[in-house]
């Protein structure tokens, strides 16, 4: 098989543990990957690159077309961008797709049915990042709603169902108030459900709808909405699944694509050999996907599956109830 | 001692049950009232009036100051304006206050230990309803966030903390994106919590408090934050504390009061007695310590949790391990 070119960016805090143990186990797994390491991050920011990503580094990304990303560090203070939103926009990735399934009863969970995937329009609302000081005391920030931008992560969740074998669509708005933006995005999401009758759908408004995710999750399946809603409830299901440190994340668009954990880069618990490497791995196995190694990312998968299993836990799901055995990073990647 | 005049709405779907259930409690219970009922909702909106309330009974309240509301029903379809985020603006109530608690074992939680209250702001934010259709496809809405209306409701949340013996106000914003709006929140919650030493404070991104709020409820005391967050979290938080049927809420001014349960109108189980009256019931415990009439407000309370210990329960907290007796509304405020 050809090596598939990827580029990779160890990132910040425990960024680069996570992403050491992460490809130690693509290589044995025998993935066929071409690796370009740019770096990213902290300190770029602080050489004056204001992304936090050099010229170098993009082109890496436009090159291989698949960014493997560890967590990185925005320094405080005003002038830097997120590199995050930065990238979203800048390689169209329209679609942050969130995957959260409980491990139950390998990792405590309170909701062990739960297997639901938050898709999350990726560009738009109040990430467009128009923002302005009207006076002294007046700050105002524009939420920004279109209709090819609700099209096109509606259809893909749509599409992501089909394929996946899922049965049910459910769509967040807040359209009992924001009547134009996410009404928008409502009537979008009907008239495109209406193209698959195959799939179940129905929409919440947004408040009640994050309390049966909090209440039942396992009544959800695929879940569309727009982003700062799933910003926030993609964490409050992946921590309800066992812990925000397994979590993992698919940014699609129609050139590019990049995998990275849900998590932050914890620079608290770096360079101590205790942090969970599994957002960042199972985000690999969904790359080894993307990229057309299936069994590769099955592999893993399984292998992974199997650890988490045997009791081979990392702190932070770390149960004396559940868990045999607490680990490092390192070990837990050996395993 | 003097009546305390204040305005009762019944709304609509399960509104009049449980404003019924409630007042007749209130009565019973010895509560000093001049009662000024009016009409609000689905039928004020039918007639005509765009925002569900006419002019009869706004000058009730702007009489009374003190208004007592069951949840209504706004009718679908455009050109109907929101009633509730009328009255918050009209009335100038700043501060939404909705107290979350676990009443384990009697009420099945999964987080015995919560007690929390969240201080939502309550005019500004999306709520602003500022809202426009820039092209066919391209649509917008402005998120406002200003310094006096952020000061105002921050200082609410500490002198609350104050008042009621809480030791810690966390903060929850996303100004790692909303560098200006949210910015200017988080500033003015660390100006403002310097002036009260004696209480902690801290501020989390509300990706990751939403997580934790999820994770660990019983972690956080007050926490204050921006509308739309606020609108989106207490709903999470209610439903962990056993059900969104039990949450109540202050909405306040300087010059006015409104009480309200946090839940809607629940048009499919209206007319059949089934209805949990709690989150009305204890919005109106909240009325009357705010109108000074504390040990009725106490011996409803007081009531209140005897019944819920003793297991009579309504069917949205029923469940077999915790319940004793299935009962309707009225047995419920009969009990
Ligand atoms: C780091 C931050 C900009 C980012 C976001 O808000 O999207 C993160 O929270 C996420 O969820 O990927
Ligand atoms: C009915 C709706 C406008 C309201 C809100 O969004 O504030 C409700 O959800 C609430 O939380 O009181």
């Amino acid at each position: 098989m050809a090596k598939t070119p990827i580029t990779v960016a160890y990132g910040d805090g425990i960024g680069p543990e996570i992403m050491t143990a992460t490809l130690r186990i693509l290589e044995a797994a025998g993935a066929e990957l071409d690796i370009e390491t740019v770096e990213i991050g902290e300190k770029v920011y602080k050489r004056g690159i204001d992304n936090g990503m050099d010229p170098k580094a993009w082109d890496s990304v436009r090159r291989t077309r698949v960014l493997l990303k560890a967590p990185i560090t925005t320094p405080q203070g005003g002038g830097y961008k997120s590199l995050n939103v930065t990238l979203r926009k800048a390689l169209n990735l329209y679609a942050n797709v969130r995957p959260t399934v409980a491990y139950s009863p390998f990792v405590e969970t309170t909701h062990p049915k739960m297997d639901l995937v938050i898709i999350r329009e990726n560009e738009e609302d109040l990430y467009a990042g128009i923002e302005h000081r009207q006076t002294q005391q007046v700050y105002q920030c524009l939420k920004l709603i279109t209709q090819p931008g609700s099209e096109r992560v509606i259809r893909y969740a749509f599409d992501y169902a089909r394929a996946n074998g899922r049965k049910k669509v459910t769509c967040f708005v807040k359209d009992n108030i924001m009547k134009f933006t996410d009404g928008l995005f409502h009537k979008e999401f009907e008239r495109i459900a209406a193209e698959y009758p195959d799939i179940e759908h129905e929409t919440l408004i947004v408040d009640i709808g994050a309390a049966r995710l909090a209440n039942t999750p396992e009544r959800f399946d695929v879940v569309v909405m727009p982003n700062l809603y799933g910003d926030i409830l993609s964490d409050v299901t992946a921590e309800l699944s066992g812990s925000v440190g397994l979590a993992p994340s698919a940014n699609i668009g129609d050139g590019f694509a990049m995998f990275e954990a849900i998590h932050g880069s914890a620079p608290d618990i770096a360079g101590q050999n205790i942090a969970n490497p599994s957002g960042l791995l199972l985000a690999a196995v969904m790359m080894l996907i993307h990229i057309g190694q299936p069994s590769v990312a099955e592999k893993i998968h399984l292998a992974w599956l199997r650890t988490i299993e045997d009791g081979i836990h990392t702190r932070d799901i770390y149960r004396d109830s559940v868990s045999k055995k607490l680990v490092g990073t390192d070990a837990f990647a050996d395993a």
